[in-house]
């Protein structure tokens, strides 16, 4: 216990209700009573949870829950009198935790939730209900889990034009990669193990497709950028393309692969616009995302004052996810929130999505080959046609995936002249599988 | 122009004084110039600069100042009724830079800062001043600079126990060992280099000794452990005394060293309290830390739910410097603010100095000595007698500093073993200058 005088004898308790009660809901409990009289001083007074609801009251959660109030219907949580905020652990983008989100809200109660597919999808409508009913929406846990860089962002970034945002948002892909690098594995061995060791869903397409990844990052963009959120906008590729030999080949070159997704505003050269894209790249060996080991996940913001801000975390779990939400409490429990964009919805920019075919960067392109003559000509001559020039160039007659392993780097081209160039490629006979294209991320 | 309707229409501007204008001054008016309709959108309200005073109205500062109300009298910003926030970059823990914070704080004013020795010195003084006006005390930028890391432990974090912070808190410090590192240079030679590059002051030793992280750290300690700021709890060594061989050493070890500032608090096991250093230490290869170059900053915080944090960014500078306190009159141009260390200082608690001598790690322990027979019986028998125990010993007949360099890395120990074993050595008639020892982190 505290030696000091009770905080709470000033304030009044916030008192708070949970809504799904898995994994993160039951990290949420065990850090509200673990910290208990920490959060209480931090806060200036108390944080309590009054009531729970969940699907099944009979599960084993391995936690007592019998001193909270058990709601069957989540419903009954908005209409509770006692009920401050209403922390939404349910999932999924639709469906009952959006219609818990609006109900909430709309009802004047403080929303916080984790649900990034939600507010990926709905968070400018939950907003603004948000604003009308002039009450806290808060989303923290939703973007690289304990990794406060919502908060960041926000606030500890607001002075600054912010020129790029990117990084690591799924750990999932980021577990895969370098366990992919650790023992050349490829894809399907790396998921397989990944999914033995619970760093991978059954079905992990919403990881590896990088669809975790665009609603993070459409919601860091429309931060950052003052833009309405947009993740239709989002291009978004994930791993499974990514073989051994792409990742042997990008450490030959000094790189490393990673699910990179990242948000630019076009300086105008090209038309401007807001490019948001999730894809492979090639990162650097000398950039710290190279260095971002298991699933972790990290996120780079460059400002225009400040420079290059780094942070690196835990994206995902019960702990770091619950220590997010439990900061957005705290944050309410003190009176310091404000809009959950950073400024009014009404005034976000429409930003129209950027011509990303017309990015200028350097290319790493990878083919599997029939080993015969005239392969190398064909490749040389589409890109010779398409305008790419190359920097350097790699058979190391490496076989993989029933031909023969070709690595190139090009100077630096337009996304769209890379993509003519493959495109006759694709259409091939020579060509085994698919063609792997991945931009090398400049520092 | 932004399309929206002015949110000025809403609120009116917040009206900020400068005092001082030097190389953060100027970075504060410059970046309040250049994003000025950013920021009015961010903070739902105009900042507007409206009155200046330094020492030197006539200094070529390289920006006109001529538009803001000039004040030779810094009292003159404090007595003012057009001034809502006063920023002061004066500089010094004490004079006029504390008379100002007292007078603007006294008077209702909000005040941020800049100034980490004022902070570290007097900042409950000053946090109490505050809250007795109900006024804001806001500091990010004297920590980490443009690294947003006192609002990511104060908020972000806040849901955590923490069982430690610590990081490379000095820019200065880090070029330097990261110089030595690239060149194989020693000391004073990367000094003379740090500072005709500008990344060292002619009087290094504020930087070099340790006293600008100590203060630094001395306030992640107030609110991380949600105690008593105490400077003189610090123990502070700087970096004069790492040699090249250091350097060589601890990469052979696969370590690199860096000034590490660490605060944590005691489980108990040792009678409890808080253990605040500054130091020299070796870094593990795959510790993030040991990637930061230059003269970058980074922070660690280590939570009980979240995990281990890491923040990496621009320590010092102009821009850095300035998006860190613009950062602060954004929170209060939006009301977000609250106790300067978290919660009232009455509800901080006493934090006694941990015994540092009963602190246990693994030490690297570098000695140079004449080339004579005798000198390793001398050595071993010290350690032997303290109760140390060595896993390994270097001895590869590197000669510098006028002997043959010994280095080795003990078992784990009490730090006042390893105080104990060099004792009797520094004596000794047969070592060549101090011995050095530095801690290695544990992961």
């Amino acid at each position: 216990m505290s030696p000091h005088p009770a905080p709470s004898a000033a304030r009044a308790p916030l008192r708070v209700a949970l809504a799904g009660i898995g994994v993160v809901g039951g990290g949420v409990v065990r850090l509200l009573e673990a910290n208990r009289d920490l959060i209480a001083r931090r806060a200036g007074r108390p944080i309590e949870i009054v009531a729970i609801s969940a699907r099944d009251r009979q599960k084993d959660r391995g936690i007592d829950l019998s001193a909270y109030r058990w709601e069957d219907d989540m419903g009954a949580l908005v209409a509770a009198d006692d009920v401050d905020v209403v922390v939404e652990m349910v999932g999924g983008a639709d469906g009952p935790a959006l219609t818990l989100a609006r109900q909430a809200l709309g009802a004047g109660k403080a929303l916080v939730t984790a649900n990034k597919a939600m507010i990926a999808h709905h968070g400018l409508d939950l907003a603004r209900i948000a604003e009308q009913a002039d009450t806290p929406l808060k989303y923290e846990a939703a973007v690289a889990g304990g990794i406060p860089v919502i908060k960041a962002i926000r606030e500890g970034a607001s002075a600054n034009q912010i020129a790029r945002v990117y990084g690591i948002l799924n750990g999932t892909c980021n577990y895969i990669l370098t366990l992919m690098e650790r023992d050349g594995a490829n894809f399907a061995d790396a998921l397989a193990a990944a999914q033995a060791e619970g760093f991978a869903e059954a079905d992990p397409s919403f990881d590896v497709d990088g669809i975790d990844a665009a609603h993070k990052l459409s919601i860091l963009a429309a931060l950052c950028f003052g833009a309405r959120l947009d993740i239709d906008a989002v291009a978004a590729a994930g791993i499974r393309n990514v073989i051994a030999a792409d990742i042997r080949e990008a450490e030959a070159l000094g790189h490393r692969v990673r699910l990179i997704g990242m948000a630019e505003r076009d300086d105008g050269a090209n038309g401007g616009g807001l490019y948001q894209n999730v894809q492979p790249c090639l990162v650097p060996a000398d950039h710290p995302l190279a260095y971002v080991p298991g699933a972790l996940n990290a996120v780079v913001a460059e400002g225009n004052f400040v420079g290059r801000l780094f942070f690196e975390g835990a994206g995902a779990g019960a702990g770091p996810t619950a220590s997010a939400i439990v900061a957005d409490i705290i944050d309410i429990a003190r009176d310091e929130y404000g809009p959950a964009f950073a400024m009014p919805v009404d005034a976000l920019d429409e930003a129209p999505a950027a011509d990303a075919g017309a990015r200028v960067g350097k290319h790493y392109i990878r083919l599997i080959v029939e080993d015969r003559i005239g392969v190398l000509a064909e490749i040389t001559a589409a890109m010779r046609d398409a305008g790419v020039s190359i920097e350097s160039f790699i058979q190391r007659g490496d076989e993989e995936g029933g031909g023969v392993v070709i690595a190139l780097v090009t100077h630096e081209a337009p996304a769209r002249a890379i993509d003519a160039a493959l495109a006759p490629l694709r259409a091939s006979a020579h060509l085994v599988g698919e063609p792997m294209h991945m931009p090398i991320l400049a520092l």
